[in-house]
């Protein structure tokens, strides 16, 4: 029976370890105690397995655990549970990474576009993407529509919501999506860009699949949504819906899983054409080496999913692109929000200037 | 312009509290830096506005943020995005309790049928309702429904599948909620008790409102499902098409909201007509008062919203039951998976042990 491996951080007394492991893997599995199993009922291959304790500091363990892969029903809700669903409510635990078998990889598609669908979309390559968000809440569709005719004008490749923007009256969604898209296509017919508008669906599958039918229509090239908050099962299913690109925003994760797991395996797993994420040295505490191991595991050859294009942002400034340049190569997005914003009367003046500074050598 | 209360804790030095309860309001809003703000937008209103900060210890200061409710949607996700979008990235913040004004409050239905559609379904008053799991996974139909007659004969008032229980090969969904309900079906009619089997529904939504359509045809008269892996904008419109009581399960969360708003409030908001919850002293690490606190969010008034049933779990056994019944009154459910397993040849009588316990007085 094949199995896939979870790598889990335990904080526990050297002297517990393996008991707690062992309680971990049970959890984690059969979830019952091992003394109450019966012979004749056929299931100690679904038991999880201790393969590996790691010491990695003071009362702090690698644990590498495997688990049946009959048990995840091949299926993204019922994997999430196997990894982490009890567990996920025990503080000493850390879900850190994610090994799966061919056999189960194999159910999942990944990103159905990934990095070179986005760059067709661009028409840009060899360079980093660039991506700017329209906000603040509260703005008018045309308000919007006027940022982002802008920032269109201004040659950035995408041009999407802030998360924060939902079906709220202020700019319902059908409003916004018509009002902002004509605007950016409008710049776009100026300017010889093809800049794409890439608005936010939120909400119950209801409202979710109603907004991804009125992008549609509106001629939308790539939507965004928050997978934590939709639900990562819901998320999987509508991917194979939507029939063009999508942007994951990280908002409301924040259990202890890893984000270069989360973010950079588990989202594009379940088909994330971009993950979003906060970059090192913004308004979040991420470090360099997590958000570089995001990248890579996004990007990186994994069986036959598309790689998935890495988008650090949170508090970016235009004098940090060529740092993130250096730092992620070419294979990324750039996404600048309220720094360009900050520019008031000079929007289009700082836009441009991020554009150039991105497609500029080295 | 009315507005939510959310408080959080946030962890911070003393001199940069101010700053960072300010931060954190606008992360939580208008999402920019305020020198960007333009006066013309007319969007003031709409900015989170720190209304107290309260010192709790080293460090740690409990902070009240206002939010104009009209940046919700009036819908779950948009809640949530608002309440612990940005902000779960970011360590140093625990989302604590919220508040919510009659006109966002009047947008929610919660529990459809509460502490007494569930005591109507059990023909119980006065005393805990009593449930227990069916486990392990790995078992066929079959050897689940054999386990499940048991625990009906035994008069237990609900019998649940096990969180772990998807739509696997070795039980399939279809197949399982068949003959397990007949099985519970069968026993009452031989005791007289009203045993109600409660399948677990997990997945998608296409696949999670298939597997509530086999549900209703087999007629199954309560459900269960994991809100945090389903997601909680689809959990509350699915309980809107369900038609039976939902049980919440835990599995997932682990973010930091405090478990009495997100078990206690929050899902009982969504709909959840019982919420169960990792009781204090089991495998799990809530403190009592948690636990208290939570059970009291679910149960106590609040504007119209029916009250959801506590159910205390997660490695409980018969010699806590009369504890269990001092700590939570009689409007609580009572779950013992594990421990009335582990009675191997004796489980009926173990089971029906449970069930005269608790309904015994004092």
């Amino acid at each position: 029976m094949e199995r896939l491996t979870a790598t889990y951080h335990l904080s526990s007394k050297p002297e517990d370890i393996e008991a707690r492991a062992v309680a971990l893997a049970t959890e984690q599995s059969l979830e019952m105690p091992l003394s109450a199993l019966r012979e004749d009922w056929g299931v100690g291959d679904l038991l999880g397995r201790v393969e590996a304790i790691e010491p990695l500091g003071a009362d702090l363990f690698r644990v590498r655990i495997t688990l049946a892969i009959a048990t995840t029903a091949f299926e993204a809700g019922q994997l999430l549970n196997m990894l982490f669903g009890n567990c996920a409510l025990q503080e000493d635990v850390e879900l850190i990474d994610v090994e799966l078998p061919p056999a189960l990889l194999s159910a999942f598609q990944g990103p159905r576009f990934g990095i070179a669908g986005l760059r067709e979309l661009a028409g840009a390559q060899g360079r980093p993407l660039t991506c700017t968000a329209l906000k603040p809440q509260g703005l008018s569709p045309d308000q919007l529509a006027e940022l982002a005719h802008t920032f269109a004008l201004a040659g950035l490749d995408f041009v999407k919501d802030d998360h924060g923007l939902g079906n709220q009256r202020f700019a319902p969604f059908a409003q916004r999506v018509r009002a902002v898209n004509q605007a950016v296509e409008k710049a776009n017919r100026t300017s010889g860009y093809r800049t794409c508008y890439v608005p936010n669906l939120q909400g119950g599958p209801k409202e979710v699949l109603k907004q991804a039918r009125i992008a549609r229509e509106e001629g939308i090239r790539a939507v965004m949504v928050e997978p934590m908050i939709l639900g990562l099962p819901f998320f999987h299913e509508l991917v194979e819906e939507l029939g063009v690109p999508v942007l994951a925003h990280p908002a409301f994760a924040g259990q202890r899983i890893a984000p270069a797991l989360l973010f950079g395996k588990l989202f594009r797993l379940f088909g994330a054409d971009a993950v979003i994420y906060p970059n090192y040295g913004g308004r979040f505490s991420y470090s360099r080496q997590t958000c570089l191991d995001l990248a890579n595991n996004a990007r990186k050859a994994w069986g036959h999913l598309r790689p998935a294009l890495p988008v650090p942002a949170g508090g970016m400034s235009l004098e940090r692109v060529g740092e993130m340049k250096e730092a992620y190569g070419p294979d990324t997005m750039l996404l600048i929000g309220g720094a360009l914003l900050s520019a008031g009367e000079r929007l289009l003046e700082r836009s441009r200037e991020f554009v150039e500074r991105v497609a500029s050598p080295g």
